[in-house]
Formats: C-alpha cells, structure tokens, sequence
C-alpha cells in the first residue's frame, strides 16, 4: 500500500516539557516527507511555489497512538490517493525499533495556480494510481 | 459557544517559503491557547505533569480555512465538551481584521495519570458544562 | 538606551526536555522584537523582501543568563548602533516579575539589494541615532 | 581538527518567507550535532538530565556566512575544548555540493549539577582532549 519512506531520528529540541516529542512537530515530520516524496519524482514544492503553483493542505486528521522520546529513530510512510480535486495524502508513522505506529495521518491538499483552485496539475496527477 | 479567546500576532519567522504560517504552526497556536485556558482555570499544563498527570492529545482534526500572513492579528477561540473519557476541545481562528474564519479544529485529548490511560481528572472536570 | 521594548509569554511548546525555553527560540524573540519595532517605524521586513531588499542576520553573540521558563513573562528590549556598513542591535531579555536579565545579545544585520551587499539603506538609516 | 561530522538536508518548513533557512534554525542543527555527538560517547543529554546534570548554553556565537536554502544537503562539523569550567564547542556548517561554509559558531557550555554550576562532569571530561 505505501509507495514511499523516509527515515528519521528524534531531535531533542523537537521534545517538549513531557520528555515527548510536541504534538506539532509530527507535522514537521508529514511535511518533510511528503516533499521528498515530491522530489523523488521531481517535483519541487518550492520551484512549484515560484511558478505560481501552490499546493496547501484543505483538511488534516491525525491519530496520536505511541509518543516518540528523545532518541528514537522512526519511518514515515506513505500512499496518495485522488478523491474530487484533493490529492489525499495517507500517512503513518512507525518507530523503528518496534515497528509500533506512531501516528496515523490523512492530509488532504488542494492545488491553486496563481492563487485560484484548480482541479488538477500535470506533475502531480501522474503521482495518482491509474488503478485508483 | 466560545468560552475562552486568546489574541496573537503573527511572528515572521513562524512563516514558511509560501509567505504564509506553516500549518504546523497553527498546532502551536491552538496548544498555547489551551494552555492559557487552563491557566486562567488555575490548571498548570506543567505543574500537572510534575503530579504525574499528563493531558495528552489523541486526535487532532483541522480544516484550513484562510491563511494567516506576515502581520496579521488573530484569535483563537474554544469550547470544551466531554466525550466518554475524552475531553474535546473545539478551537477556531479568525483574522481580526475582517473576522473571517482561518481554522477550525477539534482537538481530541486524553489524561494519563503515571502513565495509565484514566477516565478523567477532577480538575479537567471542572470544566465541562453541566448542562452538557 | 533602550528605544523599544515588547512583553511576551514563554509558550509550554518553546520549553524542551530540560523544562526551559530552548536555546533557539530565544532567537525568534529577538527577531520577532526587531521585525515588530521595524514594523513601529514603517519599515515592513516582508515588504521590503518583495523589493528586494533583504536585511540579513551576518553575526550573533548571545550570553545566556537566566533560563525562563513555562509561564514565565518577559520583555525584550532593543537599541540600535550602526558600525560601518553593519546595523548592530543591541538585545535583552528581562523577566518580568523580578527583571532579572535573560539574555544579553548583539545582533549585526547587513543590507542586500537584489541580493548584493550595500552599505545602507534609506529607511534603516533613519533607525540609527544622530548623535552616534 | 574536527572531530565529529554529522549529514542533513534542509526541511521546506525550516525556511522562512525570505526563502532561506531561519537564522533561529542553525542552532537547531548545533544542537543535534553535539547532542548526536554525546550519543556517540554514550552520554545522553536526556538520562544527564534525568540525573539532575545539565549541560546548559552559556553563550553562543554564530557567524552566518553562506545561507542554506530548500533542499540543500550540508553537513555539520565539530570539536570540543576545555576553557575554565566551560566546554567549548567549536561547530563549522558546511553545504555538501561545493563545501562552502555557511555558519562557523562557538558554543560554550557549563555543567549544572542539581541547579548548581560544576566544574566538570566526568564524562563530559573523557571528550576533551589530553594534549590541550
């Protein structure tokens, strides 16, 4: 199911007074690893920016099941699938060591050409299973 | 329906290379706001956490609305209802200068008590509204 | 000395493992203060990116003196020196319930136009003392 | 000279709206170093903490030469000295594709033993060098 992967380890400044990674941070995370996953098929989220192409995210859900700690190391997966004119992003985090999941995130983003909605953009249609 | 608003301001470095507040930031707003919320109920985020209680959020649902841009001032409102043993906060933000609506979350948390999931917290459940 | 002071708030997601406000985040106050007392006299940071002029950070000296913490409230305080082509801030942070000093820090920014070094620029030169 | 390297790339949301890593964000990366560095010599920042040993920032100078952009892998080099009871962090940042320097800084730390200023730690004592 999940087409990419990107490894990671806890920074210590990325844990708040819990001893546990802040909530907020774990978007640093999908982040990140959605625009590798974009780059790894040459797509450049901030090249797209200075053409006038945005990507933003609509709409995000995230289930918080295990915190991560100082030190852990971890793997953000992910699958994209197309529903209307959201390129809906299903991502899961699992720590390393256990292959425990972490969080389990859906991340729906829309396009906008020049600052107007758009229903699609070339590049990142093709990241869309033709099965779907 | 709001109970409880906090104003802010924008910080440019809080900005990503859109020109706008990267979406991880808005988690940081809705957690300040809650903190702040808690305080002014004489609940210390920290001092609980010390107790070995910990108030941690197991679901987080936002809908970006309008971003927020260099300079711009806003409020983050909410609410509180229970939900089985979950305490759920409903947090949106609005621009003040036209008032409009930039997210809307529902923030979904949990109270550890030395680590075991517990059904609630007298403190917390102060405020819940009776009439719920 | 000091020409402008603006109060802040330590946020609980600012405090680290170690329960204090991280080492960095001292740095977004101090820019955070320079952008807003920019801001008080008409000179917009982000503006004046658009117009390719960019006002960049080439050094940082900061001494830290008192940590604060969760709740803690504080005001940074600024006055500004010009030493050759540089434009020196001069920074503290003050606690506010007994003003202990924070942090003491020295900021040197330069001007690029277009991204090339210039020796000033009109509206930041209004900033530095006469009498210097 | 230097004794520990450590690879990174820039994150999108670790850039701010001039399109260039947060100045705030190079301390973030220093710390990792020295944190992944410690690591290595099986120190923990976290379980010293724990213990009631804080290595904590005295001070820190940074002088920002090249900046980072999106997407730029660059590498983070340091070692340690001995001046009084500080530890002294010298830490280089280097971008990976033409080794140009991008930040040279120096961080002094001391040791705080149950809140009170150590002179040394021995563990931390094993990092610096006999022949100093």
């Amino acid at each position: 199911m999940f087409i990419y992967a990107l490894e990671f380890k806890v920074r210590d400044y990325e844990c708040d007074l819990q001893g546990i990674v802040n909530n907020a941070v774990y978007q640093n995370y999908l982040e990140h690893t959605r625009h590798e996953y974009l780059l790894e098929n040459n797509i450049s989220f901030e090249l797209l920016h200075h053409q006038g192409v945005d990507a933003v995210v609509a709409h995000i859900d995230i289930a918080y099941k295990t915190p991560l700690k100082s030190g852990d190391e971890f793997i953000c997966k992910l699958y994209v699938r197309k529903e209307g004119i959201k390129y809906v992003f299903h991502q899961s985090i699992f720590r390393k060591v256990d292959n425990k999941i972490c969080i389990k995130a859906k991340v729906e983003a829309v396009v906008l050409i020049n600052g107007k909605l758009a229903a699609s953009h070339p590049q990142l249609e093709e990241l869309v299973p033709l099965e779907q």
